[in-house]
């Protein structure tokens, strides 16, 4: 097993898994709402996970090792909650669970701007006992891992519908005929794999009537309910990130001199160490608020928190990495250190799951909203 | 009673005053672990007290019906907890208590920067049954009161002690002979009259021996303890400040059109309230969270978080009302809104009790020393 | 003659006037262009009287010594392109370039968002051989002044005209019955005496028909063509004032010690200082280019430039003196150095003569259109 | 030949080189005053060779076209200036003035901060008719070439020496025995073939005497003097660089539409647009004036400028870059626009040729001795 600062690193890390399902540490991002029962996972609250998740960001392998990892957290939550059938659940629900296969989640396409739900091209159209998916995908997230079985589509089952009613949501095996993944696509020079981002061609795919999810027509009131916890889950890895860096940073600066002095004496190095303190302190705070709201008044109560910690985190923490970047010297741009993919997946988050611009005019909403209730 | 924008203005408001005794509501700063039976307030923690905190600063004149203004309230705690002899208590603290008379503070000398203790040059000098007090003071902030009747002097009893025994707290009566107020000093022009800021002289002014609090050499002691609870009211007051600029702006720009469109449909104006938004959910959770602390943990295990929020909270508000200011137009920048006055008082802030800078090191010095403690 | 931070302050320095006189240097502003055959003023170009605008700013006093005050300066010049009759350049643009009045601009109203010009509700209508000039106005600058004699006042005169062709400009006499000065209006707690900033009324004021600039219908274009240059002087002015703040950074960080260090000698203070020059170059850089623009190619062409100086200056100088003031400490709040009074009025021109917003907006219009030229 | 972006893409484009050399459009770079008698260049000044620079970096590619390509250049120059022998010309000089061979430089140690090189570890021994080189680099760009043949190598001659007297610089053959590269080294996920950053070790390599440039003892001289211009091309690069991503970020706006608005028409778009015009503008201006002032004044007095550009630009160049990211999406972050690998070599040039601490305290340094000087 590879080594890299700390942490192991390798294509898949069996013998970790085994003992992280042997402890019980394993499918801990199941909420509890979802998942009363305690049947698929370990009962946490979003507060609780939201902990986690920060432990878990600071070692890149920590998130599948303990089968956490991004999109298939939110892919399995969507089969619990949203799966219409038991064939649904035992064909991907089960294996998802217990680590033996991936999925990915198709909602972004290349030629409009997708996070208007409303510009959505890809369709969905019945066609006797099949649907028929059409669409072109990218940035969809795991589609290259070889154990990648499935994708949660989105697409438009009726253009005539009310706006929001339109979408719909279906499963299609990434192994049937001429579902074709055209190529990888890089953040930064990075590929991610062995789980990058794929461009993704849906021409014409065939997929049976019980692959809907819900029912017509509820795409996006799934896809709704599936982006809170995850924003959730990314902006709590983005503090442990940022909590990573700054540790980083204090580690390296107490081991280099400039100019006859230590850099951690130096009091430029002081200031950006003080103020990623408290530029992580206060997010991290909001986060935490946002999934005890969620916890204690859903969705919809916490939506305005989940906005602003969308817009909150990522922004902080590219800061924060920045300025470790920089007390790091050009090792800090290099591989040699988790800072330059941390950079880089922290500026991804200013757009993937909506970029920084449509959360603020959300919030903005919400705030003249709220303020023209209170004056009745 | 002259009502400006919602909020009754007058010099000295006897009838809120009285209401507010009446109704208990009086004395709400002093913290239960100073008081625990609740003798001289009402017990409120300091979590509690902040949230008051906010309130009271939407509306300028509340600080002084409710008998919570600085700097009688941290004067009136130091009396409390240092107070040495009943005299003192008598003289100074129960006409304080009931609003009777004002006090100030007097630890910042023109001559020196006055955030590092160690350059304070006021002397404090033992004569027979007197001390004899010498010094040049400005920032005196309540000095100009006509109400004002004693000053907690700051200075050196012993110059050749240890670096923090060297200072000691002493009570000045402002009509001791020698007091001499010198000037007003103004803040962006503005003199805030009754309670304004002034240069004082204390040239060879005899005060009793029985006016020392807790005794030589602790002066510096007494100062750390009072800032705490100071900074996390202070703080919460700008978020109160910050909260009043964004509810002016939200309500402004519902009543403006240009270029065809409301203001506040603009998507510029809309991002500068997200962002506001924001930045003072997050600043006020960083601010609680140390409130938290310090009733639960006290003073020291809290001092990094009250480090924090004394930066981050005006700068937050600097900001957040900036942007209020700019969205009102010329009329934010004069006196028919609160907005100009509270801008000054947030820049006052990044600089009145630590400067900024000062507060960063300290953090920083914080958090190397807990990285190398987890080390070990 | 008091002497404050170097500079001469005084009510009105006839003697310094008379020496400036003296000397041909009077009247420095009157651009080449306007003024072709030096009839005048001294025949500088934009340029040039920029790089004096510079230098004249370092002390407050000295515009006025010049006879370079803004608004008589603009009102000038208005005067010597769009004076219409040989009566009106007798009347006021004589004793105006004698510096024996002063005059006011008015076309900011309180109740509308004035920098869109389609907002004014001030009107001018013809009534036999008057005009009847009705307006409320405030930001009046200088109509406090005991010596303002004229008001240069934008009012439509036809609301159904084309857009930009309803405004016309006028003059009314300010002891004209029935214009009243309602209060002053202070920045931050400023009042600028003795040329503050008014509050004005003006109901059913006759004015004869000779006192219209130019024409009916052309005040929009004067406004545009006076605007210009004036935002060039403004601009060199916030450059100067910059200089001056980091001069008296410079020098007060060298005298003061902080934590057993010259401020001077602080990592923090090093980079406050780099940054404020680095910002202070480019803008003067910027503006200088404008000028230059305007010299050569007239006021349209230098349009999108003067558009970037009038955003980049005010906001380069409150940022650099911001600094200046975090360096002085409590001192730099005060009025014992001139840094509050000029932050006051970099913040003042972030609204003035067109608030960011407006300006940026009008850049990014002039990109889009030059990117789409580029195009065919 | 493969076109992206409008920009050829290929290996060695040796037809393009073809048609330049043709044209006389080669070695570009090469400054009148190191050449005066255009020996070796075009004689162009820095000045013009700036804006070239300019052009050119807009396309990838167009560098190596016209034989301008860092470090070639910089070493090209060192050779003309400080080639202590003829035999140096012909065997290094002429092939590189010829495009046939490529350079390296090596001056960067993992070990230490290099960018104050007194912390240099690397050696140069003198062994009877040989020097003997020790040393470990990395971030050695260019070294990976195939075609890469020599490194001008920074070390130690004499431990003993005055500090800036200790350092030399050499002419190390890649294929002398014991020149090993260790890895490539990446920026982000960026490899930059074909001529990416080496680590580098060379173990008691041993070179001939006639391989010493300039003099024992002269190496910091060589370096302060090669990267003046370096600097200034690097700037401009950025600038280059910051316009292209400013016009992608145009048009891609204008072909986008989300919540029933063209990009181009929301308001924060237009803002960020137009702050980016506002910072190209300013930042282009500031490294032709200090291009300026070195070809009239020389590198010494150019010297707070040249600091004050390596600053401003790549800092600008990021911001900017960044902006027209989030415009584009997800897009932004692929290679199938050149923003990321730009934004990627933006922050390289914040750490590359000392990074923004050290030129802001340089800056300071000179600003608080031109203002003792004034003084005097």
């Amino acid at each position: 097993m590879t080594i890299i600062n700390g942490c192991p690193v390798s294509q898949k890390s069996y013998v970790l898994q085994g003992k992280a399902k042997a402890s019980g540490l394993w499918n801990l991002f199941m909420p509890k709402e979802s998942d009363p029962g305690m049947k698929y996972g370990t009962g946490l609250s979003n507060l609780e996970y939201a902990l986690m998740c920060e432990e878990m960001s600071k070692c890149p392998l920590s998130s599948e090792v303990f089968n956490c990892q991004a999109p298939d957290t939110g892919n399995m939550e969507v089969l619990v909650r949203y799966g219409s059938t038991e064939e649904q659940k035992r064909q991907w629900l089960t294996p998802l669970l217990n680590g033996e296969i991936k999925s990915c989640f198709g909602m972004t396409e290349p030629k409009v701007v997708s996070s208007d739900a409303t510009n959505i091209a890809s369709s969905i159209r019945r066609d006797g006992d099949h649907y028929v998916v059409n669409g072109h995908e990218w940035w969809t997230t795991g589609a290259l891992h070889p154990d990648c079985k499935v994708c949660i589509f989105m697409g438009k089952t009726d253009q005539s519908a009310a706006t929001h009613k339109q979408q719909s949501m279906i499963l299609v095996p990434m192994d049937a005929p001429w579902v074709k993944i055209i190529r990888p696509l890089s953040v930064f020079g990075y590929l991610d794999y062995p789980s990058g981002h794929a461009e993704v061609l849906f021409e014409n795919v065939r997929v049976p009537l019980g692959n809907m999810l819900l029912g017509e027509g509820r795409g996006f009131e799934i896809a709704q309910d599936r982006l809170g916890p995850g924003r959730i889950h990314h902006c709590m890895r983005l503090i442990g990130n940022a909590e990573r860096a700054l540790e980083m940073m204090l580690e390296r600066t107490q081991n280099r001199v400039a100019f006859g002095k230590q850099l951690a004496a130096q009091g430029t190095i002081q200031q950006d160490v003080a103020k990623s303190r408290i530029e992580i302190e206060q997010t991290r705070l909001l986060v935490l608020k946002a999934a005890h709201m969620m916890d204690n008044y859903g969705n919809k109560v916490a939506a305005p928190e989940i906005a602003m910690i969308k817009v909150a985190a990522p922004n902080m923490a590219q800061n924060v990495i920045d300025r470790a970047i920089q007390a790091h010297g050009g090792a800090g741009l290099s591989d040699d250190f988790l800072l330059a993919g941390m950079f880089a997946w922290a500026r991804v988050l200013r757009l993937g799951d909506g970029p920084d611009e449509v959360h603020l005019r959300s919030i903005s909403r919400l705030e003249y909203k709220k303020h023209n209730l209170a004056k009745l």
